[in-house]
């Protein structure tokens, strides 16, 4: 079939899936991932670039909104405004993550987690005063948890509030809820965020610029393969205009990404 | 100097300067422009490319932020949420063409226009319900005024509101300041606006997303310059690839913008 296909999409998990099975097919196809591990994303590059240099293929990794559509907007606007200082905010969104490990918590039926920015700081961030902000001041998680019939709802609440790395750093909230509610109010998997650049210019810095990309996403699975899909187009694209190897986000032409032609474009969109 | 200058940055303006300028330079060296008259642009990049084929030179046409920033996150949301709206709101910023109209208008001794998107328009367009907004629906415009000795306010005022292209389609009001008011209160040039996509995804459309990218400025000529300088690192960097020839910001790889290299930049920023 290698003749047949124009490009995969290889949706994986980053753990253990994408890092074998991304240089397994670039040696046959065109690819396009969503390794999301940002540590690990050199590692993954250098993996995915030595099979598809090889085999002339074209091989697009961590697509998706961060890594992905955020990375371009950190990247444009910190070009644009080399004195500046960015801002990621994440949220209001499910984090599926917070939410197992809120059910591996024992007493635990089922959870969701929500990560919240913290209006507050956006606020101070769009004010352009290029605040110091901590983990804390960012974020705020809200956790819904289906408690097990006769659990010890104190235990279960002082167990997730100190959890490290997940929530001990953050003001968490837990609000217990019954099945039936976790089922109707908080079944979708929303998502989003905020990349912000404040940046300076003049010669006194007297000039400051605001540069803001949000997402609003009812379903971050369904936006992050949009992403994706658009990512496949231009991957094959580039591979006929021989840009082979590993390349990501920050490598793909623009226009490649559009079914429109350059000159249509250039008329409707420039 | 032609084997001694990396390339030109044209600033000119885009009625009669840069349509002779750009072709001129792009003869014998790299160039970007600021051309920003959309209805133009294809003409424009159709005499670019023919000397900037021919002399092997790389010529990015068309850069500031809009067309330019805001053309970019078009064609971007475009390519990810393609069964969905676009809306593009401006200010709140001066328009120097509206500023300049008025100051022609009989008795007027100074003045300032500032565009201004409507609150409740934009509020609409975030809600996901992809309204159809009229020219008034979606930005109004407000004046400020200083009349010469003795004329005539109320003649003014109506000239201005009626004067057709540039206000008769908005809600435009006209306050009367002193020449003192306009220099201390109204001396900068900020600017900015928003691009915003609203698009359905899911088996039904049942899922609604907002990209949303927005400027808030406070010098416009600094940031469209801040916007030129990047896009002159890229023009070299393309032209050393041998991608020569008319190009806009919507064939530039994001990456050439960036003064980091390829490596720091997946490492820190994707």
């Amino acid at each position: 079939m290698a003749d047949k296909i124009d490009v995969m999409i290889l949706c994986g998990g980053s753990a253990t899936d994408l890092p074998v099975q991304t240089p397994k097919m670039a040696s046959l196809f065109n690819v396009v991932d969503s390794f999301d591990t940002h540590a690990r994303i050199p590692e993954h590059f250098a993996n995915v670039d030595a099979v598809a240099s090889q085999s002339q293929k074209t091989a697009v990794i961590s697509v998706g909104w961060d890594p992905g559509m955020f990375s371009l907007n950190r990247l444009y606007a910190g070009a644009i405004l080399p004195d500046g200082k960015d801002y990621t905010f994440w949220g209001k969104g499910v984090s599926q993550g917070h939410s197992d490990a809120i059910r591996r918590v024992d007493g635990v039926a089922d959870a969701r987690q929500y990560t919240v920015p913290v209006q507050e700081a956006l606020d101070a961030v769009r004010s352009g005063s290029n605040p110091d902000l901590t983990t804390r001041q960012k974020h705020t998680r809200e956790c819904f948890v289906v408690a097990k019939e006769g659990a010890d709802l104190k235990k279960i609440e002082e167990e997730i509030v100190n959890m490290p790395n997940y929530f001990a750093d953050y003001d968490t909230t837990v609000t217990f809820i019954t099945q039936e509610e976790l089922d109707k109010n908080h079944k979708g998997i929303p998502h989003g965020g905020f990349v912000i650049r404040s940046g300076k210019t003049g010669f006194n810095k007297e000039n400051n610029h605001i540069i803001e990309y949000s997402l609003k996403l009812d379903s971050n699975p369904e936006f992050t393969s949009s992403v994706l899909v658009a990512y496949a187009r231009a991957a094959v694209r580039m591979n006929k205009m021989g840009m082979t190897g590993c390349k990501t986000v920050l490598d793909v032409p623009p226009a490649y990404l559009s079914a429109l032609d350059d000159y249509t474009l250039r008329k409707t969109l420039l």
